[in-house]
């Protein structure tokens, strides 16, 4: 991937579309780049000589311009870019509506727009949007009605409205930005594209977007991995609930895709994911400081005790714990606080702390090894002025890398003081659980930055083998498989039952004796999917008995369903389940972020209580690990009721090996293991069902 | 109980302690209180002969008021209030610290205050208090620097520093108040003395509580129970984590009951509980609107598609549901708005809509019978005064009762019209998201207030019986008792596996050819609790070795612990365990709330998962059925993977009897009977242990 700079740091911008007439897009577009803007800028219209005293041009041709910003109707606007394209100007944004939101001909427009942008090589912005922003060089090709202040937040966003009711809000609460961008219909560039762009970009500390689909998935998560090595990555996907996906899916035209591909998405690219407005913006503030805590520990200071338990009780449920002082810390702080001060934490400095009592406990505190990270609450008294405390705190931070949250519990009159923080890129709040809420995200992101970089094991497999079992679909009528095909498992070293099918009784007893007695026998049909149900299926048959129930499984097989294709019955080792575990690997193939891989332990805890996690395919043995770690029930794994320990390296050799398998066979488009039986000594894979494409084989 | 509405509607108030001294308490507040107060105040000091052109008198005694403020140090405040209590002043408000948050001689003064209030039966705020306000008599009591604004949320705090907080943050957004009480020490007046006088004054729409402890649980319960059918009551309740339950203690003093207890507890009393002081204020801003919604149904009408697909999730995750408009609906909002607008829930209005159009939309869907609630989200644009739309939208306020919540996205712009919809009790948020969590509260409250109202059941029960099986403690060196009690059980209709306890190996014999041979047998010993463990439980024991099996279940218990006291060994006959459910239900008491039910599935399910459910006893019937709806595990009693459905009204009767027993004997410490098997036919107790108190026996 190449970085779109360009959009964001023009030195000539041309306005297709400039013009004085009230109330209109064009205007205040043109009035917005003639503001503040410290480049040249070029009206293009045919119809009037000058726009606000400048002179206009009739088309692109010759303006000699790096940024087109387009905003004439649909055709016109095709035209445009097909000028700027002959014209060499590789930078466009498209504010015009009409294209792909709107019926049949505007996606014919909008399809017109890809391929100027693949035949000229452009950058092409929107359509449907509401430009971008770039404040180091005032930049502003929005028609909002407020620009951003200067800071290191850059932040995408696939609603307009929601950069304009940003602009306000945190205008007026001194967050500003680095870039901005309204993605619009993201026909040509998308999100990925500003992730590289901002990733590259020294100006930009923390990347915010509000997003409802991710066009190219796994492109997102290489690019975003990447990327989130330095610099975090805050995401507001909405769509999350089923009626807010429908919602979403009509507003923006995007693909559903199922929400648990975009968590385990989201999370494998390392991208932080919030549920509100609010959490992204304080959680980008929060980034924006820089600084990641050094130590697991989060010290309070506090001059209400109240206030200092809720911090406690927020911090209790964040990834940070609240810090234990050591004795030296505590005498310190004893000697400078009233008695009655708790010296412990959260620290109380009492209802009579001046903002210099804040500070004297503030660099005690810091000083402690367990202090990764400090929250400073204040509530209003007679003797402690806010912005005296800001400006105390302000200096603290341009001395120190811890990161700091302020509580300044009060109405209008921390606005000011909040601004002299805000300097310092220390994000204020009123109400404790949020700021806690905030600090988090940099304990999030420091596991994030922390994380191990793992490529996937690569195990020798007999991928012929495995091609072969999956190109038997293409003889049969439909595309499943079951049993029949532990072959494929076989292929890629993954542990099975031993088995045998046959087709007749004798050969049934014979396969049954090399088994020792005792085994499982099923029905081998691609019609009966539910063996279970139709008594296909007979647990521990004695040898003596397995020629009646080969005969008696084919019996109820045809009273079920008597045009059922059956491919004999399967003569399977008998695995003792009782001193085992009963677990499920499955793949179901998403078609943003391809193949999903699935993990849970089987019965119940599958079926009735939901216990499963996700992971997008291939995963590294990290990820494999972590998947064990996620769910609920793993404790029966490990010995819980007195149980041996079951073999976790083996299944987390089968999740890696099912990954490859995946991974290399795209014509893989779900399958389950289900039972994997997990006993002390290793793991065995007891029945299978996939689905193949035969179209991708 | 009694209301104490003296404290919040006196006519005359003294001020014991008024003084003119610059940065005094008692200057705040005598300052404060001449302010606003439409009644008179008596300012009290013998050292000075007026303060602020007031006379001052010696002493409370002949003042003729019905409220002391008293301010002065702890021991003349001791004296102030007795000499208060000779006079017949009922009401008085303690400011001064140094009582019980301070030591032991603190402590002492602090039951003499306690003394003192039974004595001359006064009704005491504090020690320790920052005071009392109510708005319409402008009585602000307090040494806090802003006042409130009439409204109808009344305020108790046990943090002074969060009421100086709230009332700043509060008036500066247009939040008033009826009454506001900082609770101090609570000595003498809790909390629930306040939700009582409250619950019956109908200034008061909305009442909300920040608590670090509640003294009396059960009472709080009552009163609160009682209150929240026409008032709703919520509560942000900290040191819910570990660390914030010691912060808690350490700050106040307040004794730590289980997180458990208080969470089951306030559910009990039908308390609204949030966890943040934002949702406090959010969600009584909200429920102080006084409308509830009539159907479950919210409507979004937005300018913002974005905005609306955001709201829309927060929806999925509340209790309420986006609502499918009928045809109708759809076909007028076609009418009024433009072609590319969505008629659809969420209602997009689109980005160049008017106040107006905002109006007509809303018209429209708040006559659709699905809606019960609406939200209106409108982001900045040129066209769109945020102004003008809340007029016209405190306008529908008036007209009428559908709850409104309103999303203004935008800066400091926000806050005119804010405070204009403030005046029509409608709250206004920047985040959808949280203006949905506001409506959450609303469809909360319409479930507490349409709660069954259902007296426990009453059982046909052997009280003797039981006591008599339980006055064995006092005959032996501990306080457990184990299977040999089942008659305890037995006394109170639960029921129990067949069994005998027999003491040879010719009796064991009989008693198994009684239950007709293959039963379970069990050491009984007081000092063994784990008796599976150390081979103490043999299952299936056939008739033939019952004698052998009795004699290597006593030589183990007396290998693992030759002194153990055997009392024999228990014959049981064999319930069904592989046809049924295992099942746990069991008591614990809490020092605040008294006896705390338990249920939950027996095995993995309590074990790994921690899949239960507590309640506070005694429950009802409806109060039993919903434990079995808490647990995710409830879908194995239900007939999940092909079983045949357990007796769930057994389970649910053995829940409320257990719950008589232990509301009958408070001598009962802890019970547990584990498992209790359910089956289609009905439940066994198995297997019990209790603890029992002699000293409340």
């Amino acid at each position: 991937m190449v970085t779109v700079s360009g959009v964001f740091d023009p030195e000539r911008v041309a306005i297709v579309g400039a013009t004085e007439r009230d109330g209109s897009v064009g205007r205040a577009i043109t009035e917005n780049l003639l503001e503040d803007f410290g480049g040249e800028i070029v009206p293009v219209n045919p119809n009037v000589d000058r726009v606000f005293e400048v002179d206009c041009r009739d088309t692109v041709t010759g303006a000699d311009v790096d940024l087109a910003v387009i905003a004439v109707p649909p055709e016109a606007a095709l035209e445009a870019v097909e000028t700027a394209g002959t014209e060499g100007i590789e930078n466009i944004v498209v504010i015009t509506a009409g294209f792909g939101e709107t019926g049949s001909e505007g996606a014919r427009r909008e399809r017109r727009l890809q391929e100027l942008a693949a035949e000229y090589d452009l950058n092409i912005v929107g359509p449907n949007s509401l430009g971008v922003i770039s404040t180091p060089s005032g930049l502003n090709a929005t028609f909002a009605p407020r620009n951003a202040r200067p800071d290191t937040i850059s932040f995408m966003s696939q609603s307009g409205a929601l950069v304009t009711a940003i602009l306000e809000w945190a205008g007026d609460r001194g967050i500003g930005f680095k870039d901005i961008v309204s993605l619009g219909n993201k026909a040509v560039l998308d999100e990925t594209d500003f992730v590289e762009t901002w990733g590259e970009d020294p100006g930009t500390d923390v990347v915010l977007g509000y997003l409802e689909g991710i066009a190219e998935g796994r492109q997102f998560i290489e690019t975003t991995r990447n990327v989130t090595r330095e610099t975090p990555v805050v995401v507001l996907k909405s769509g999350r609930t089923e009626a807010g996906a429908r919602a979403a899916s009509s507003h923006t035209g995007a693909i559903a895709g199922s929400e648990r591909a975009y968590e385990a998405g989201l999370k494998k690219a390392g991208a932080i994911r919030v549920d509100s407005t609010e959490a992204l913006f304080d959680t980008g503030a929060m980034l924006a400081g820089g600084s990641l805590p050094g130590a697991d520990g989060v010290a309070v200071v506090t001059n209400a005790g109240g206030s200092g338990v809720i911090a406690t009780d927020a911090i209790g449920d964040s990834r940070a714990e609240l810090a234990s002082f050591e004795r030296e810390t505590r005498d310190r702080l004893a000697e400078v606080l009233p008695e009655t001060a708790s010296v412990s934490n959260p620290v109380d400095v009492i209802g009579d702390a001046s903002a210099d009592r804040f500070r004297d406990a503030l660099e005690i505190v810091l000083s402690d090894p367990a202090v990764g990270a400090a929250v400073v609450i204040a509530c209003p008294s007679a003797v402690l002025s806010f912005q005296r405390l800001a400006e105390v705190l302000a200096t603290f931070r341009e001395r120190r890398a811890t990161p700091l949250a302020v509580c300044l519990m009060g109405g209008d009159s921390v606005s000011e003081p909040a601004e002299t923080l805000a300097a310092t890129n220390t994000p204020t709040y009123f109400d404790p659980t949020r700021a806690i809420e905030g600090l988090d995200a940099l304990f999030r992101y420091r596991e994030i930055r922390n994380r191990p970089e793992r490529s996937p094991t690569e195990f020798d497999v007999d991928t012929d083998a495995a091609r072969s079992v999956l190109e038997r679909v293409e003889t049969q009528s439909d595309n499943r498989l079951g049993i029949e095909a532990m072959e494929l498992l076989d292929a890629y070293g993954i542990s099975t039952a031993d088995s045998e099918i046959v087709d007749a009784p004798h050969a049934a007893r014979s396969a049954a004796e090399r088994f020792g007695g005792d085994v499982v026998m099923k029905i081998v049909s691609p019609d009966i999917l539910h063996k279970t149900d139709i008594g296909g299926v007979e647990i521990g048959v004695a040898l003596e008995d397995v020629e009646d129930t080969y005969e008696s499984l084919l019996t109820r097989a045809r009273n079920y369903q008597p045009d059922a294709r059956i491919h004999g019955v399967q003569i399977q080792e008998r695995i003792d389940i009782d001193g085992g575990v009963e677990t499920i690997v499955g793949m179901s193939r998403d078609p943003q972020f391809g193949p999903v891989l699935l993990f849970g332990l089987g019965g119940v805890f599958v079926e009735v209580l939901d216990d499963t996690t996700v992971r997008i395919a291939p995963v590294s043995r990290p990820e494999a690990e972590s998947m064990i770690e996620d769910i609920e029930s793993t404790p029966l794994l490990r010995g819980a009721r007195g149980r041996e320990p079951a073999d976790e390296a083996a299944i987390v050799e089968t999740i890696e090996r099912l990954s490859q398998l995946v991974t290399d066979f795209p014509s893989i488009v779900e399958l389950d293991i289900n039972p994997l039986v997990a006993t002390p000594d290793g793991v065995a894979a007891i029945d299978l069902r996939l689905t193949v494409d035969p179209e991708t084989l």
